[in-house]
Formats: structure tokens, sequence, C-alpha cells
């Protein structure tokens, strides 16, 4: 939503998305190898689903769909608003399975 | 965007979501091990920011805002449409820096 061209190079967010820009290809891989050690649970999954549901269920698709879930959800880790801080300890929050796609 | 006791359990998404929903708190663990390797970076980013832009900058924010875009573009490891595969090859995959707020 924001082009790096068109806006101050000192705005903050600005600043900080370059970082980010350049660290992404590394934090990229490190979050490959996270999904790797999970990657045989949901090829499990997917495959059940396919056998159970019987239908044209393309497990690639499935198993794309709940890493990007994953990711999207591992955002509550770095909430907006006013907390104290995003220390290891809120890693252990677990939110309630009801509030889980509301966001 | 779903509530998980408004829809069938046959449902192959809510199915994987389930599982997800189970990995979450491991994965987030997980995340947050990713993140603590390049928090110097952030925190650092973050402290100049807060020197040169000379206003009520809050860092934590500015970094966990970092942190939630990184987590959003890592979702371009498992893009949504027809692909080959979302292997680990494709976290060399470096998207153009105009590109990367647009999505």
């Amino acid at each position: 939503r924001r082009s790096l061209s068109a806006v101050s190079y000192t705005d903050p967010h600005v600043s900080m998305d370059l970082l980010r820009a350049v660290l992404q290809p590394s934090f990229n891989n490190d979050i490959m190898a996270v999904f790797m050690k999970y990657q045989k649970f949901y090829e499990k999954a997917a495959e059940n689903v396919k056998e159970n549901v019987g239908m044209e269920v393309q497990t690639d698709h499935l198993i794309r769909e709940a890493y990007r879930n994953a990711l999207e959800h591992a955002k509550q880790l770095f909430p907006e608003g006013e907390v104290k801080r995003a220390g290891p300890g809120a890693a252990m929050k677990r939110p309630k399975a009801s509030d889980e796609e509301c966001s």
C-alpha cells in the first residue's frame, strides 16, 4: 500500500520496511525450514481430506492455504495495539478456537 | 472469516484449519525463535529512526509492525494461484522492491 519511490525515506515506517525487505529473503529461508518441520502433518491431513471428501481436492492448494493461515495467525504474536511487549511469553498465548478466523 | 462451529467438519478448509490451529502454538514458538535472530537489527534500526526523526517514535510499535510485514510477505512463498510447487527453491525468489507493498 506504500510505494517506496513515492514516499520520504525519513518516514519511520519506510525506513523499517527497507530493513524488512533486505532481511526478507533470509527470513523466508528460515520460515521454509520451520514449515518443513510440520510438512508431514499437513501432507497427511491433506491426503486424508482428499480420501474422505472424495472429490477433486488439490492437496497442494490446501497445504499452501494452511501455511498462509499459519503466518497470518502468527501476526497475533506482534499485536498492533498497546501491549506490554511481544516477548517469548506471547508465543504461549493460545487464542480460543472460536476467535481464530474472526480477525 | 469462518466460524468453526457453523460449518461442516467435512469442509476441506476447515479440516486443514483445525490442524493449523493445533500446530499454531508450536509454530509460533518457532517463529519467535526465528525473529530473535533478527531482533538486534530491527532494534538498531528503530533506535536510529527514533534518533533521526526526533519525534515520539514508539520503537516497539515499529518493530512489531515490521515483524507483521515480514510474516505477510512470507506468504508469497505459498501463493494461492496455480504454481508448480512451493518448495525450498521458492525461498530464493526475491520480489522486486517496487512490488513489495502492492499486494
